[in-house]
């Protein structure tokens, strides 16, 4: 590859980058370039430490007794309040508790309980698939509420608005293509037509400053084991504004969103606070690993891992255009900064075994159908040097048309 | 403590124990006698080497391929049939997933669509709270759908079964009392009134040889943290009998229970088999622990384990009667054998400070409102002697009245 850009610029700009030091938090194995960040976080040392202590000494010599000592009880809504400064909540907005599914279905539900008029739900025909499943499973379980999809239905979720919606839930980046939704305005769309916005922070948590109070959000939901980092299936999180407080009803009414949960009572009486969205006991030795995998967030201004975030992929997609568009490479994220969130797609007609090859190569990144090869660039432990290598190393690729090997040819992936 | 039972029978009773080494497996700290394994079973050595391995290598240097590469995905099912064979059911009626609330959830909506004529849940007001608590979820969100609760509405289940009757949620052990019901007998009055069976095996399962297929279950669910010491909070399973495949819906339909998860299609089309009873992206570190927790159990005859539960929990009771109850201690556990799980409780009007009496001096047990001092006997790493000492310094903490102390004095405890 030869390009404008060249290598003794690029380690300038390492050398003056000012989350540099956070790729030590990280363990990053030799030879790899990890842009998959987007889809499984890497493991970070804190989180290590962490789970080895809950294991060995809470679990271990604690038992029982560490619900308490351990704070493990209180899990969901200390890590709840860890995250919240990530994504502009306020400290108890937000709970750390299950699956992104899970969570979708509750804040849905809660959602037409707060608008009982109201009887349709919208969502992305092309936004996460399971984001759609969970409001079809919503709508088949509530008589007279429908789904209707942006996308499918209509081009954009502005012509569906209309006074019989109650909820609309929304990806705020999108997982294919990496475009980033205008949150304020679209709440502010949403709401002016009498319906709640529900926020899919999934792909946009840890890689930018999301203002859910700034925009007006009324409901979120998000993983943590992507960009936060949390570890494989890492408990999810779910926000509500204080304003529906009181008022949150949804019905995975389980003990852990109990306003006594240890009287043991025999009929359900809601918490306080966001607490309604909890249900049952949650999978402690995760969160765990969790809690430690925030402590590297502790100290980060969001804003320079946003600036940062738009350099690596403008990086990116300059190096990809500039040597690989001949080999039939077309760009699918957005160009414009307000549009793009940390990732960056191209399609290709072989994306499949292009990505494969790459992964061989150490690059991970991976493939989404039908042709989408996406590249994730988390802040925390890229370098510029690392986007340099790999663009150069898919021009290779290309070039020497590798992926063409029989051992490339596809089969099933898993995100 | 004197006593008719004599330490050197206890020895020889340990000596012969063909599950004494067993307890060879566990982290069992110095000075605990623990009775709390119903609650949170202690850590397998073989959790904390699954859970090494998963974190450093798996997730640390495996990053996303291991979704594939270390079977990740598939762990509900490979789980789930590593159950199966504990609770009496077959490969693939069993997955590993979620929590038990919200198992619940979606056990009691797919027995609900298995009767679409009938509207009535029928529950156990006395039991555990969680299980009321989903069942009130579930009405409140299905129009026309009532609960009934058994001690509340009707002394008996029995006087409530009738032909608007769609599901019985029953607990196999009762929290407090640890009341074992008879799973076939029951399964079958509620099946002769057309309705579906659903069984709580959190207090079972990991005791007994829990038979599900020779009691002709139609759904169970269960938590792995207590008997199954998967670790805290470690995730739950969910159980539908092979006859009901095929049409299995609930609405919790997340992506894992696709039938073609990595196509990301835009409409839900639940997978075969048990699959439609999965959601979302599992807590993988929770699970890979309790994959090394299953292990313990690989080479388990669950006949032996019933034996000496029920050896473990005679001894108690004769141990306790014969020298604790003038102290105002009355047994709330079943005599016969038949009707006993694997926990005694004795009720004494300070239960609580008693029970702090006894954590202090190493026995942890728990209690449970309004009177119950509850007691765990887990067959594979007790020992015949912990029982004679847990015995005997109940007998010094209610005889020397140690219990009185303000330290001892109530405050909320967790499970």
């Amino acid at each position: 590859m030869t390009t404008l850009i060249d290598r003794e610029g690029i380690a300038v700009r390492d050398a003056h980058d000012p989350l540099c030091g956070k790729r030590d938090a990280f363990v990053i194995p030799d030879g790899v370039i990890y842009l998959d960040g987007n889809s499984l976080g890497p493991l970070p040392k804190a989180a290590l430490r962490e789970l080895k202590l809950a294991a060995e000494h809470e679990w271990g010599e604690g038992l029982i007794r560490s619900w308490n000592a351990a704070g493990w009880f209180d899990l969901p809504t200390t890590l709840g309040d860890r995250i919240a400064r990530l994504i502009g909540a306020e400290a108890g907005e937000t709970v750390c508790t299950d699956t992104t599914s899970t969570n979708i279905f509750k804040a849905l539900h809660a959602a037409l309980n707060l608008r009982p008029g109201r009887s349709v739900i919208i969502a992305e025909g092309t936004g996460f698939p399971t984001d759609v499943y969970m409001a079809e499973g919503v709508a088949s379980a509530r008589p007279g509420v429908r789904l209707k999809l942006a996308g499918i239905d209509a081009p954009e979720i502005e012509a569906l608005l209309g006074d019989d919606v109650a909820a609309v839930l929304v990806n705020h980046v999108d997982y294919r293509t990496g475009v980033l939704r205008d949150m304020a305005a679209l709440t502010s769309r949403i709401q002016a037509a009498g319906a709640v916005a529900v926020w899919d922070l999934c792909h946009s948590a840890g890689t930018m400053n999301v203002g859910l109070n700034s925009a007006n959000a009324d409901f979120a939901v998000g993983c943590t084991y992507k960009y936060l980092n949390g570890g494989p299936g890492a408990p999810a999180f779910v926000f509500a504004a204080r304003r529906h407080h009181g008022r949150l009803k949804q019905p995975l009414s389980g003990w852990w969103g109990h306003a006594n949960p240890f009287a043991f009572e025999h009929s359900f009486q809601p918490g306080d606070g966001i607490r309604p969205m909890l249900c049952g006991t949650q999978a402690i030795l995760s969160m765990r690993a969790l809690a430690g995998a925030l402590e590297v967030w502790d100290d980060i201004d969001l804003l320079e891992v946003r600036q940062k975030s738009l350099a690596l992929t403008d990086l990116f997609i300059a190096l990809v255009e500039e040597n690989c568009g001949r080999f039939g490479v077309t760009l699918a994220a957005p160009r414009e900064h307000a549009q793009r969130g940390s990732q960056v797609s191209f399609r290709h007609p072989h994306g499949y075994a292009v990505v494969q090859a790459l992964i061989e190569r150490g690059v991970i990144g991976d493939f989404r159908e039908p042709d989408f090869m996406r590249f994730g660039f988390a802040p925390l432990y890229l370098r510029y040097a690392d986007v340099f290598e790999a663009a150069s190393i898919l021009h290779e690729v290309l070039a020497n048309e590798t992926w063409r090997d029989a051992r490339f040819a596809k089969r099933a992936t898993v995100t």
